[in-house]
């Protein structure tokens, strides 16, 4: 496997990034990728039981086709809480993506992010669309890979090549942060795209567990929003010998969850207003559940993340007390937490609290004055 | 009912308290309670598992003794993650007070609040006992109401009395909050002091009542302390005809949940770094617990509460989304949310989520930078 710390689109996959109006900074804010072939699609939607319009269309696409041809997603509006007439802009939004691509509707999936409560501006997109289409290519995607962010610092990409059977396979994962994001997924939005040909259950079970490693295995405020979304298309231009539930299956499904997990980390290294990479390791527990939800009881402690912000030696009681108030069942005399230097930018918390055998990594951040400042902000 | 915005010890209680040297501030860390008769007492403690070494004691206190005569605290060290070194140290506490006081060990109760995991400076406090047993009065209570706080900006205390069959019975509530305040219950100590004849079982009854409706209703951070403790000593004094399980015990009963919800209110609108008082109050759910599943859901957001901090439009996709989020069994087209003003600094936000007929009200406050300043410089 060799992996390339930027976005390389698969063979027969192209993308374009433009700025539709949509946001009032006149940032890049609509962003489309592109597949020559028809492709196959797994999906993984956030649990917030409010979910955006997108979310909605997209369900209702997966129902009614079995391949896909685009992905549309803007920035600057999550066309969430919007009622009937989000659901009716969702639709305007894939619709004219459709017709600028001569393809059907069901054949688009679409995403949005950012505020919330507020129309989609559908008139800008229809506007930008011709310009979003003309200028598709695989080089674009790093005009893509911009369109999607909404306080994002940073854009996030990642690409894995394996061999399957004398085939190379790329698998390239883009994503956006950075706030409300807790578990399940999170104000996250990732787009994985490769040209493995691969059955659509091997597909659907390789995501699901990629996502279960990484994006739902990060917190950076507890958060949990309502457009999460993660997708992956596979459109098998490679032409590899089909990727099934055996063998070649084990190589692809390590090769997402890396790329999972490493946009996963890019999202809390991005997190708002963070200044330290916190990885918490649990070890010695009684499952895998109980494990998780001691470490996201740390990860989620503001005063836990407050102390590590401040670097201040309290961070070993506060996560102690975060532990004893998660549902695990844990005992004092057995916990035991240690921690590489808090000076340091990236941090390991190591606890351990024997009552078992299991282990659970999470990924967090601190919680600082920049976060408050960037949420109070924002609109 | 008359209601006094103070604390005014009932017949038979005394109080003081004193600068031990605990708090490298130099200000006032050790308070005495104590009740001249033999005084029932009612507990609540925290549900962290892991629990301060004064929880554990008071617990075994409670077991051997049927009555009281004292509540010793201190704040500046929580007494807390010490191991059988802290279980120790709160022991010779309880020992040192009750040689001053010359009455049995068993017959105290003790609290702590301040810092985890260092070791409470027993010496210091045996020092300062002759010092706070000498000043013990009515009026000192002023001073043992300082002498309980931290991070606190102002003293908190209320004083309910009411008439039983030609009797005044007084009920007096002191307490603390005021970081790592969330249900159920917080870094908050409450201290409540009746010269009511009452039973036993009676008491229990009215204590957890008044709490599940009031420290068990707020939050400010979402992080559940290790030293929660609400205590009631009733003493008798007052001659009243007993307070049973019916008529006088729904008077005294109501005055107990005021006394209570006051001082819970009281710690929201302290809450470190607050400059907002919210009441959140959900209406029409299915039942009471997701009806206030859904208002901690949204108390505990911090993008709910930043928006709020900032007056911003935002805080209304925010309070959605952190619905959204919670157990409760909700559909976005029932959700209904009004709030009156954000300028002001006491805020209604009232929610409606048409799936019963069921209500309730949790209080919270905002999130600001003065919390990230308090809570990184706090040591």
């Amino acid at each position: 496997m060799i992996i390339y710390k930027k976005a390389i689109l698969p063979s027969g996959f192209l993308a374009n990034g433009v700025c539709a109006g949509i946001k009032k900074s006149g940032k890049s804010d609509l962003a489309l990728f592109y597949s020559a072939l028809p492709a196959k699609a797994a999906v993984q939607f956030t649990q917030n039981k409010i979910q955006a319009a997108p979310l909605k269309i997209n369900k209702r696409h997966l129902k009614e086709s079995r391949d896909f041809r685009a992905i549309a997603v803007n920035s600057g509006n999550a066309n969430c809480f919007t009622g009937q007439s989000g659901s009716a802009d969702a639709v305007k939004m894939a619709q004219y993506v459709a017709a600028g691509l001569k393809i059907a509707p069901k054949k688009i999936l679409i995403a949005s992010t950012g505020i919330i409560g507020k129309r989609l501006p559908v008139g800008k997109i229809k506007n930008a669309i011709p310009e979003l289409i003309r200028g598709l290519s695989a080089k674009n995607v790093d005009k893509a890979k911009l369109a999607i962010l909404t306080t994002d610092k940073f854009t996030k990409g990642i690409t894995a090549k394996i061999n399957i059977a004398g085939k190379t396979v790329t698998i390239c994962g883009i994503a956006k942060g950075s706030g409300m994001i807790a578990p399940n997924m999170a104000t996250m939005l990732a787009f994985i795209f490769t040209d493995a040909d691969i059955a659509q259950a091997a597909l659907n079970k390789a995501l699901k567990t990629a996502t279960g490693q990484s994006f739902n295995c990060i917190s950076v405020d507890n958060c949990m929003s309502t457009n999460d979304t993660v997708i992956v298309m596979a459109n098998g231009a490679s032409r590899n010998a089909p990727v099934d539930t055996h063998g070649s299956f084990n190589l692809f499904s390590r090769a997402l969850n890396l790329v999972c997990l490493e946009l996963a980390k890019m999202i809390v290294r991005d997190a708002e207003g963070a200044t330290k990479f916190i990885r918490i390791r649990v070890d010695k527990a009684g499952n895998f559940k109980q494990a998780k939800q001691i470490a996201l009881a740390i990860a989620n402690s503001a005063l836990f993340k407050i102390a590590v912000y401040a670097e201040s030696p309290n961070f070993f009681g506060r996560a102690v007390a975060a532990a004893g108030a998660s549902r695990a069942d844990i005992k004092e005399k057995d916990i035991k937490v240690k921690a590489t230097s808090l000076k340091r930018r990236d941090i390991d918390i190591n606890v351990s609290v024997n009552t078992g055998k299991s282990s659970a990594t999470v990924y967090t951040c601190d919680l600082t004055h920049g976060y408050i400042k960037i949420n109070a902000e924002y609109n």
